[in-house]
């Protein structure tokens, strides 16, 4: 199972604490100065704020679509991902051809496969902007390691590495030429995957919009105890607190929807993704994976400690 | 025929029945108080109910929206299943060249063929987190039943098998290379599928928004008999039940749609669509296939029984 | 030219008739008693119907949109199908190379193409739940008809026969062997074709959501008059008649548009795109289309007289 | 640069000349009668007409998007035409192997880019239902002239010329098996993109919808003066006429969008981007292409003169 | 990175500072008129400009969605590019075999690799209407350059020069067969991908649409002070200009994102992107990037200067 079924309410209700307690203060001197001062001029008809209402609903249900489109599709993306690495393993399996069982093609096997997933995990953290190749020691040799770090972009080194490497194949006859360039179609889709993924984090959602949101928010909460007031009196009070606290959660879960790989709770789940595709990929090399899964998600634990839980 | 034309009815409005049964003494409960002690007081103007049922009636839809679109995502993924089975028990039959009739080659077809069942049944067993396997021992032999047993994703190891055997058939002659890249092709298409389907099942619809229309429905419905009171007077009662059962009936629609693989009665229906699979793959390897059919349904009632019917 | 610009008036009027009869006597009878009796009690604020509008139009607007996409994408689907089978025509034309004009080739190429022409019938039949290989006589072998009576899918075992007859030109080396792989790909695009109509075919639209809206329609009806006889008084029975017509085509329109494989004058012209189909074949063919195409015409029109008309 | 920059205002505002007169003389009666016979009683509350005017927007905005889509798609089609052509060209000048520089082989590149020229201006003339060979006299041969018109549909008898082409040159020896079925999927490209067109231009949009729009608009115009008599007093007629420029502006485009191959200013400028196709490809083919040009550009001018311009 | 995180706020405001004074211009003179000379008569019921507001919220949220995805297709089109061209030079790396490290062979490699990378600013900058082969001449040789100055459409020169390359290297040995035609493959996803970017560049936005919310705006807001001026009195003021504010940046930001190819700071920012395939080409090639980095960057900045800066 890649996801917790539910964040805790207490983190998402922590997000918003500040609104909160601005608003209540608010509507509860709006309905103290109406009640002490009888200052009925303040109340305004009920008109007013509920088509404000109307209006910030079909905004925030828009734009709540558009960035719910960014994270499917960034969803989508890392679904692709594990499709291609799954399809790259099977392909490296069932067209190397190896009738002395050689321990050279051996060899050749398990490092594709565990490049492949040591790129899944550097992608993930180069999209999260942590270190890339951080947890990949064990997965790559000191060459490709070496090889790596003279490149800006991580991931894109190991897929020239794993084309080189097919390169060789074709050349000591392991795979035959259509399935190189097979092979290499694949490698392709991993290489757009993945620029679909960069293409997301490096591109802000237009700013004013979100602005303008904000804006029609502020001003509604602004005049929503004075539409209120007249006809619930203290009543107010918790249907404004109520209102606020849905409409305030609805803006953030899009802020938090449209950004999809900031180490934030409802972000891709890039690092438990890539953990199956480890344990996927390991299987199909009949390694005895149980052991040193449990090892390195101690590890990843450690290194991610209390800066994201899974979605 | 894939699906029953009707979700029965009865079905449909059991799972709402509690809802009903709290609003009508709800409703009641107000116009009673309203008419006995002729407490005009608690009437509010009906424009609030209804406007706030206009911001409702958009989100719902949108929601509806997005629901259906995950559902209808799942569908499409099941149609390219059905799709690509076909393609692929085609291929098997058309590329695999058998000039002597030789009894390897067909038991190479038959044992392909049959596994693409096993893969159909086997997908949506774990898509519905039922045992993968269960129900395929007819159609794999026992290693390649132990084979699955190994890995955690079995449809996975069926895949694998798959490209083993291309593998095999491409060393005796029995396909060329541009067939096994070819056939290589149409495994990778139901690898994608098939993690689509994954996709879909192990990410959660967000919460928020959810939790924000449900909020904003209690909300409406709370409000709504004090709006109607003084206009519909005790015919304010089946109104009330009325609009909150369609209110009701097409949230429960949404959470069911956007959840495909649960065993519910409106998810994808896959194991009727394996067995349709299962009745063209037969039939292609000449297989006199209604005798097992109506045995096999049998046998899929039997472990299925009252747990989920077919939309 | 494939569809016909307009749907006659009268039948679409035929198909709201009870609808419209109904709800005039409705209005006329509230107009009446509001009237006759200065029953004025029953009016009711022109602002709940007129609300009630705007929820429907929006359900409305939405609704025809799914349907709408379910129509469009059935309508893609064999616009796919014209695309597929010129493409098949045009390799079989330009693939087979025939440097003896041996009259085996020339029988081979005639037997295909018209086995495709023979495949879009049968879909298109199928679909509409109608004898499949009816008509098809002409077009298909004795032995390539009792092939197919074995299916229960008839077009999956044309598109097996055409793979054979691919496998039959390889061996006797008409076409080389990227080409079979490429024309494979053509027939795997048809099959998806196929898998798409079938899967629009068998999927009913959520009925709750039909339900839903059809519900909120009756309700709007029933409360309009109450709404609009205060101030319009005895004109309120035509606007009400207008709205009621408006409505209820639009609700009809999409019932039908979210099936469009339904023998209904709105649904997808399989049999049109079909006839399309063999005349840009049959020309390939440099056959004398046209007298063979009207007697066809009027066959077709035999079996499906006064059934349903084209859209 | 494919397309000017904007519609000539005249153009727009003579298409909707006649609702503008009818409309004004409607607003100016309503006012006259209202002011001089002081006959107030026909003024109706102001809410009606404004919350038809949302669902009026509503459904106008819906139905603008599908006709939008439509255009978009249509735009989308041909400009996959311009990559397609770009890309053949390309091919057949760098995958056509010419040691000697033989002129047999310079002449079939020449025919083959000239054609694909053609093909671009046939189709664009044939979807506007004109005569589809008019004007590719110069870029055929006089046979391929004469094997296009036994053919009903132009383009396809084009393609089939291009897809027999290629077989002469695999037989030949100037291209490879690799090169012929990479190619010949472009043909297959270009032939989707044709039938996509015809899609369009084949398949009305649903008229039952576009319908309920026009009478909801004639509606909304009969009754908005009276709604804004009260208020506005003479300034009503501005106002009205203000109001219904702009929505049936709305809906004229809409009109005009979903249509995008009917010889009218906003539809699909096929004959400029053709131009284009010509310009690129003569350039690949290395002519003096600036002459030829401008004596083109002179004929299509004549023989398309006021008949449409481009959007 | 390839984005700034923001755009100035002093730029935005700069953008609507001609609307923002006439407005407060307009919404004080109305006070003083109201206040001073108490001149009632002309406050407007609220409903009217309220009711306006949700019409014009709909349309611009409608066009604000069109906008954007005008905008997302051409962000991932260059997306795109940045993939292709990193799946192009793995491919020319580690297809093209070079046992003996000939200098022919680097020197073929370093060309076609920067000629890919001329190719990303060529295409951005003459999709901006700028010279579209300055700052390319350390990256092509001085026949490539006097090659596509004789071309138009300079981008399709470089491809064009691309595929002759690969059939050179074809015929020397150093690819083969199926590589030449996988690599065509990718050079016909460029293609596209240009061709894509150059239908956005010259196709308009339907003018009568935008025009219409235009005019729908400048009405609501000549009405807004009336409605406005009863209940708030001079505070009508600031929340008129409020008002106006974010409506007037939405309306600008949808004009801006439509058009995303403008020199404008919310476009797509094709040098920046271009520099990011440039290091990692360069890093792919083994060369000391940083230095050079740096001086096309103070170069690019030169001619760049104050016209345009990136999101």
């Amino acid at each position: 199972m890649l996801l917790k079924e539910n964040i805790p309410v207490k983190y998402v209700l922590g997000k918003i604490k500040t609104e909160v307690i601005v608003v209540s203060i608010y509507a509860i001197v709006v309905a103290v100065v109406y009640n002490t001062f009888h200052f009925t001029r303040i109340s305004i008809p009920i008109s007013v704020p509920a088509i404000m209402g109307t209006i910030l609903s079909l905004l925030l249900a828009f734009r709540s679509n558009q960035a719910y489109d960014r994270w499917w599709e960034a969803r989508t993306l890392w679904g692709a991902i594990v499709n291609d690495s799954r399809t790259l393993a099977r392909q490296v399996l069932a067209f190397v051809e190896d009738p002395y069982q050689a321990s050279e093609v051996e060899y050749f096997r398990e490092r594709f496969i565990k490049r492949q997933v040591a790129w899944a995990y550097s992608l993930g953290q180069s999209l999260r902007k942590l270190s890339p190749l951080a947890g990949t020691e064990q997965l790559l040799t000191k060459e490709e390691l070496d090889f790596a770090r003279r490149y800006t972009n991580k991931p894109v080194a190991l897929l020239e590495l794993h084309a080189d490497d097919l390169r060789i194949a074709l050349k000591k006859g392991w795979i035959n030429e259509y399935q190189q360039v097979h092979m290499e179609q694949t490698l392709t889709k991993l290489c757009d995957a993945m620029g679909g993924c960069e293409r997301i984090k490096n591109t802000v959602f237009p700013v004013t919009y979100s602005l303008y949101i904000h804006f029609a928010l502020v001003l509604f909460i602004a005049l929503l105890p004075f539409g209120l007031i007249e006809f619930f009196g203290l009543a107010e009070i918790p249907l404004v607190i109520a209102i606020v606290v849905s409409l305030s959660l609805i803006e953030k879960m899009a802020i938090h929807l449209q950004d999809p790989f900031e180490n934030k709770p409802t972000d891709t789940p890039v690092t438990s993704i890539a953990r199956t595709i480890e344990r996927d990929l390991r299987q199909m090399l009949k390694e005895s994976h149980l052991a040193d899964d449990s090892k390195r998600m101690e590890r990843t634990e450690k290194n991610s400690k209390s800066e994201y839980f899974i979605l």
